[in-house]
């Protein structure tokens, strides 16, 4: 099946809004309902110790699970986050991790997801879960206007 | 029952970090076991539309529970996030919030608490759980070595 | 506000159905958006050493806040349960325990709430948060089909 | 690595127990951290329409945590569910069902698994996430005491 959106696209996206260009987050791959993003360590991310923080680890997998929900609905979907469950498993020193995130159930409102954060040793960092819900079509979005990833300009709310 | 620190104390603290101070984080109060925090709009926080990030609530919640778990423990407390869930209820645009945590059970071990972060008019925007790990005062922390918050320089990890 | 639905539809609703009738819930009270259930003790909810076991708590804060949901929406409504935490506490020893359930977001689409389950002593045993999803009026469900309640016989799916 | 517990001893363990073996789990199999149960329907499990309630799903996947962490770490084992979340995704209509647990991360003091129930047409049901504590081994356990599962009959708290 092909993928509703092309990795160009969602590089565009990553760069295109201040949010996610702060987090440096770069694109390694999509598959169908799936995303990997590389995150290069930056000093910012850094608590005492020079631990990666743990919104660093959220803000990635908030954004890898949205652009995982682009591949499979496209580039001007609407959906936003509902709820999203974080475990800190292991801690991050200086250093670069990789997060993946994959869609477990699309529904015809609600998408539900796992992703997971890992150093580049393998070492598994943290794990999420995510649900997200997709707006009427035919209507401004119903409940939950917040979320954790960008929206196109213009784009009406 | 006198709390553990300071305001002066936590206002230091939220100024030392570079990763808590970026956010703007301001200490509107504590209470025993509670703590608010003020957070006012940056551009920085914004997504395409004007409104507040995710993360951004994330970290604020995180943060939060922090401090008022220092109110218990004291300044010098090691405890680490282990889990944190967030749901969105409503959005905020370029507005500033609050966000207030609260101990609901302060034990050996484990520490649990919910936040909730609210409009300036009172609209409740999103709702945390957050439960922390208390390492052994007589050794190294054991499991998760990750959390969402800042350390004390200089700590032994 | 009038409640949509009284305390004697919903005493129907907990004896009718087989999977709720074997927890023997009592409905203590309810309020808008809010309801209190009482859970005596029964053998068969024990584990070894007389502890309440997990999933009794769990049960009971999913039928509390279905019918707390009911107060807002009336006894028809057809909400089913997105996902559900829990967070354990302190355990319960061969004792009674009570559980109230509120709304603290009611969306078109998307209800979120939190429960605790308390002892008679007040010591609180668990604490949870639920999010609920309310199908189109005028069409069938959409994405999740589950739930932890009971449902009305004869309702289509 | 050879298993900690064998089957023999888990199936012991799952009809020595009321509450486990009032739904009936049956072992289907355990690999090292990983265990999968196999759910037969019952109508004790029915809400109206004949759909499985939710608190089955949550006993079941807490169940075969226990099981899965038993195989590391023991029969003896004394660890006790902190926190589970789930959500669920698809309804299951008088039909068994298989859930299947399985540890991402065994630390010294806290233990976090995923787990799913799946259709026998392979539907994925329900998705959770757990975390136990484990109890200090020369000491009475500290913060929680709940948890949603069986313990050995004369084993001290």
């Amino acid at each position: 099946m092909a993928l509703a959106v092309t990795e160009r696209e969602l590089r565009r996206l990553l760069s295109e809004y201040p949010f996610t260009s702060i987090y440096g987050f770069r694109l390694h791959g999509i598959a169908e309902g799936q995303c990997t993003l590389d995150v290069p360590f930056q000093a910012a991310f850094e608590r005492p110790g020079g631990l990666v923080s743990g919104p660093v680890f959220m803000a990635a997998a908030d954004v890898a699970m949205w652009l995982a929900l682009l591949t499979r609905l496209g580039p001007a979907d609407g959906s936003v986050t509902v709820e999203m469950k974080t475990n800190f498993l292991s801690a991050a020193k200086q250093e670069d991790f990789r997060c993946t995130a994959k869609i477990l159930k699309l529904g015809k409102r609600l998408v539900y997801g796992v992703a997971e954060c890992v150093s580049t040793e393998g070492t598994l960092l943290t794990h999420h879960t995510l649900t997200y819900f997709r707006p009427d079509s035919t209507q401004q979005p119903a409940a939950p206007q917040s979320a954790g990833k960008p929206r196109r300009p213009g784009r009406p709310r």
